[in-house]
């Protein structure tokens, strides 16, 4: 497999028209797009540089490097190679008026902005990125298509685990097989999150009780991680026992394309809890799967987790234990795996179909962490799931 | 190995200390960190939270996820659980008047400014990375053990080499086996990058023409990647061919300490300029790191290795090719991938003992990308390596 495949032009084209037309909803006079994966959607190169769209008119990008490349990979028509700054403010004003210019300033950090704000003096820059974070949430069928390639690689990958595992192995050991064979298949990079110092490293493999271990991550279930440093979660230095619980979750990135799958292994008998919580988890995942129809609203599908989590009296496991539980059930994916929807407490969302998302129901217990997850697209009448493995518990 | 070996007391208390010396000398009433890597630099854990540091006084840590695992891993005598960010303000007020808080601006997303300075509306605002980077440039003995250890992980990689590289293989499969042998060693998660939209992923794996595929990254070797989209660069899909030059260029992070090393291998025999440029890469290595006495001016070096480039008449293949060549020739170290200090073309910074560094010089031409990278500490007398395997050309 060769991934080099370059983005359409009618993708870029049809990209861009939905920018401009919320540019112009919003009476911003144009936009200056800068952050890689905005970058890579709007132009279908994550070359260095700045793409300028002008609410109406032909983009420019400003290549700062690699240029040749970005010749390469992009259809933007004009496309400049930028030796100084200054020419992004003057491709603008070249083209009219910018009294309002959007920035993404969910991610530009406030010495790049004071930086842009200098540059760009004649204009007020405005935030851009709830726009950005919305057209990009609305995947079209080449994305689609993406996605499913990446969940592919998945699912292959989770075919191999029950030749990798055996008992006495270090969790780590495990993690670096599997992502050494996610790797070999096109694993593009590390899995991009676009919330400020939301850290995170290829995925999880927690077995018996280190998956009760929490951490700093956004997610339900933490892991004690190879040190206290950085990205402390995840596969740690624990060897894997007996009748214990190989939970393994884990991002797949290809082509930019990002998702998520986790899958559930024993090495030998499962406490009962476990084996119960398991079965939850596919009844809410069946539950609130059903419910999604255009237009529900995502903190109802959460809502509705809770109350199965609670019918079993299991609130106080359910995405976490005890102090340390998250409130949310689902988040969007694509080229980042923060994106939208989410499906989390008290957070107003309606669903649409094109959207795509992990919904990820689960466990957690001092022996260990169990569950499911899986990336579905939502289409006109029902979510689709990508990732398509097994989700028996595969006993070892 | 295990390496939740936690940060001794000790060096917290130093670095606090020498924070509070800087915060006064700039008359900044108290700093607030909240980057995770500044966070586990100060407090031992990477939780996530705020450390609220007064000029004067006892530091607080509001720790957010998970407060359990920061007790057990943070020396702070002062840590809380945060239920609401109003406790920051609140801790930060209650230690006396602060006209003037120091937050880490360069990273800092502008919208989250925004949010922090209406949270500290009593407050005026300041940037304090510069002062930061500076403490963090210069490492203590322990944090030199720390990059020992990192580094020699990279040097036992680099030893299985020989045996991982077979003509035929695909640079992404000797680049899998290459991670997962760093990562079965302790890798945890992702070399991280401070400036805004430097991203980066373990290293490259280049083999013959792939070298000179120029990509964004702000490094002499790109590469095609596995695709445009995310880390369009390192080790792409290309067959390892016979007679190549196998250009291996990678990061080891153990506990948060990133190193940095290159080595050349080579499928059957090479062309003489390749093994010329190769030549000269351990004559600028040697030329630069004898002049490096404490006090040099950091960009004189770099100007030391260009001047030896073109004593040679390769100029135009140093540090890149063409217009995608770098101006620069080495990057400080640490728990971050572009720390201070910087060699590079204009930029004067003073070289001090303690600081860390990885020295790059490399050649790229049309068949290939070749050189050598080193880690070295800045010792009294002068630079001393950390990575330590052969620097030779080793022919499989």
């Amino acid at each position: 497999m060769d991934n080099h495949e370059l983005t359409p032009k009618s993708e870029i084209d049809a990209r861009i028209r939905n920018l401009q037309k919320a540019l112009n909803e919003a009476s911003i006079d144009g936009a200056v797009i800068t952050q890689f994966v905005d970058l890579f959607y709007f132009t279908g190169t994550s070359q260095s540089g700045h793409l300028f769209v002008p609410a109406h008119g032909s983009p420019v990008l400003l290549i700062r490097k690699s240029y040749t490349r970005a010749l390469k990979e992009s259809s933007i028509e004009n496309i400049v190679e930028m030796k100084s700054m200054k020419e992004v403010p003057a491709a603008a004003y070249a083209a009219g008026k910018m009294a309002k210019l959007g920035f993404e300033l969910d991610v530009i950090p406030y010495n790049t902005y004071k930086f842009y704000a200098k540059l760009f003096g004649e204009s007020e820059i405005t935030d851009i990125s709830p726009i950005i974070k919305n057209i990009r949430a609305i995947k079209s069928p080449y994305e689609i298509g993406m996605m499913k390639k990446s969940a592919a690689v998945l699912d292959a990958a989770f075919s191999e685990v029950p030749a990798m595992i055996k008992t006495g192995m270090k969790e780590i050991e495990l993690a670096s097989r599997f992502e050494a064979t996610l790797r070999s298949r096109g694993y593009g990079g590390g899995a991009r999150m676009r919330a400020f110092n939301q850290d995170f490293f290829y995925g999880n493999v927690n077995t018996g009780a280190s998956g009760s271990v929490p951490t700093y991550f956004d997610g339900p279930v933490g892991g004690p991680g190879l040190s206290p440093a950085n990205n402390p979660g995840g596969a740690g230095w624990k060897e894997i026992g007996k009748d214990e619980v190989v939970y393994i979750d884990y991002t797949c990135v290809i082509s930019g394309y990002t998702t998520d799958c986790a899958r559930i292994f024993a090495t030998g008998k499962l406490t009962d809890r476990l084996i119960e919580a398991h079965r939850i988890s596919l009844e809410i995942q069946n539950e609130t799967t059903s419910m999604m129809k255009p237009g529900i609203n995502c903190m109802d599908v959460y809502d509705k987790s809770v109350e199965i989590a609670k019918k079993y009296g299991l609130e106080n496991n359910y995405m976490g234990i005890g102090p340390d539980r998250v409130k949310f059930l689902g988040h969007g994916v694509g080229l980042e795996l923060d994106e939208f929807p989410i499906f989390a407490k008290g957070l107003e969302l309606e669903l649409k179909p094109g959207m795509t998302f992990a919904m990820e129901p689960k466990f957690v217990f001092e022996e260990g962490a169990i569950g499911t997850e899986n990336t579905f697209v939502m289409t006109e009448t029902g979510p689709e799931a990508l990732t398509l493995s097994t989700e028996d518990i595969t006993y070892i």
